[in-house]
């Protein structure tokens, strides 16, 4: 049966709102990955219409905050739940929210390996932005250059192998439980598969060459055997291959060559 | 009644294991802050006895991980669960456990509050932390003091006045829902006051003179009012004057006299 057009409407209604700086991945990448997995309409306010920018920022610089029921909000990403008065932020606690609502995670105590696993994920994403921001947010990557090197080079060197083969051996331990599964924890995609994903993506994106000359030495099969399956799943081939995927920019993970190689 | 001796032997036998690097505070104590307030007992391993350590070294460079039970972690602090192959490692995601078991967070949807303001509060640890490390985790602070500079200024002057004033919007915002509590998040303690508490006691003793400068300037007084009632708990105090509360050292929160002022 042909769905109605108030049946069609409803299953494009956007279930969330998520609110991020404009034009980049960034953080918000990992909350598009998870509702995208999850196949739950969302709006991305600031991608979608010029004024949505507006509205975020008034949203973090809010100083009253006894006039409102939403409670106060530090930085994006944001997730706004509609006809609620969550307004969620810190990334790892919009994907918790996402994994007890939406399906992304177990119920069971595998639940805590699945945070366990998406916040060493995001730690490993944090350095390698420090990779190019060693000093501080505020300043240009052009005014901490000498000092991006020297992390950069600790970076490759000690923290990528480090943080890849931890979850190769991640994918190991769950294969001995789940001879079957194709993903991290238990046999079902969670949000630690779309947030470990996208920064195997984006430190691949930022270190080529680094991560070329760690496959050639470490292997880490395992790994990426479950990253090139995870993008062969037709909901991440459909996302990577529309206008909601952002190229990387200045983000998170951005690639400058000299961060990629020894001097 | 008075407790036979098994019901003490009960109450003392520890339900948790901690295993933390041993003789600093570090990211342990946002664990056993949580524990202390949940007053649920547990054996702090590497400080209890010399040979912990090398359970720990072991945990965490254990290559054969389909050989166990317990799945792979990559860095302290850990819980072990007793009587279960649970091994909980990641900061924010050991506290969601005792949130959920062991009643330090709301069961309804402020539960996400709770974890979004410690979240918030670890980036201002960390934060804290990178200030005498920006270059890199596998350096000592005396070779990276020219960056360590530079980081510690933009710390001081932009980031700890930012995440201070956002804690005091936080205690203003609870208090405009619940005039009576003394909390952070609805009307009981949870790991959000914990760890908020540690946060801002560690930038307290590593930047002492910047934060006396900020109380005079900006004044804080939801924040220091809420630091001050909580430190006057009965049972944080006794924690604080036992031998269970490490004094700071080489950890997270160190106090160099440079760092602290403008060259």
């Amino acid at each position: 049966m042909a769905d109605t057009p108030s049946a069609k409407k409803a299953k494009l209604e956007p279930k969330y709102e998520l609110l991020y700086w404009p034009a980049i991945p960034g953080r918000g990448e990992y909350v598009r990955l998870a509702l995208e997995a999850a196949g739950v309409p969302y709006k991305d306010t600031t991608n979608e219409s010029k004024e949505g920018i507006s509205g975020l920022v008034g949203l973090i610089s809010r100083d009253n905050v006894t006039a409102s029921d939403e409670a106060p909000v530090l930085c994006p990403p944001i997730l706004r739940v509609p006809d609620s008065p969550i307004l969620l932020s810190q990334t790892p606690n919009i994907l918790l929210y996402l994994g007890d609502h939406e399906g992304l995670a177990p119920t069971d105590d595998n639940k805590y390996l699945v945070h366990q696993y998406t916040l060493t994920a995001l730690d490993l994403g944090d350095e390698a932005h420090n990779a190019h921001h060693p000093v501080g947010v505020g300043l240009y990557y052009e005014d901490q250059k000498p000092e991006a090197l020297r992390f950069a080079k600790e970076f490759r060197g000690s923290r990528i192998p480090k943080f890849f083969g931890f979850f190769d051996k991640v994918i190991k331990y769950n294969k001995s439980k789940y001879p079957e599964s194709k993903y991290l924890v238990g046999e079902q995609i969670s949000y630690a598969d779309t947030t470990v994903w996208q920064v195997v993506d984006g430190v691949n994106h930022a270190f080529p060459k680094k991560v070329g000359e760690l496959k050639e030495e470490k292997g880490f099969e395992e790994l990426f055997g479950w990253y090139e399956g995870l993008k062969g799943e037709e909901w991440l081939k459909s996302y990577l291959e529309s206008k909601r995927r952002l190229p990387y920019a200045l983000g998170i993970f951005r690639h400058y060559e000299e961060l990629d190689v020894d001097q």
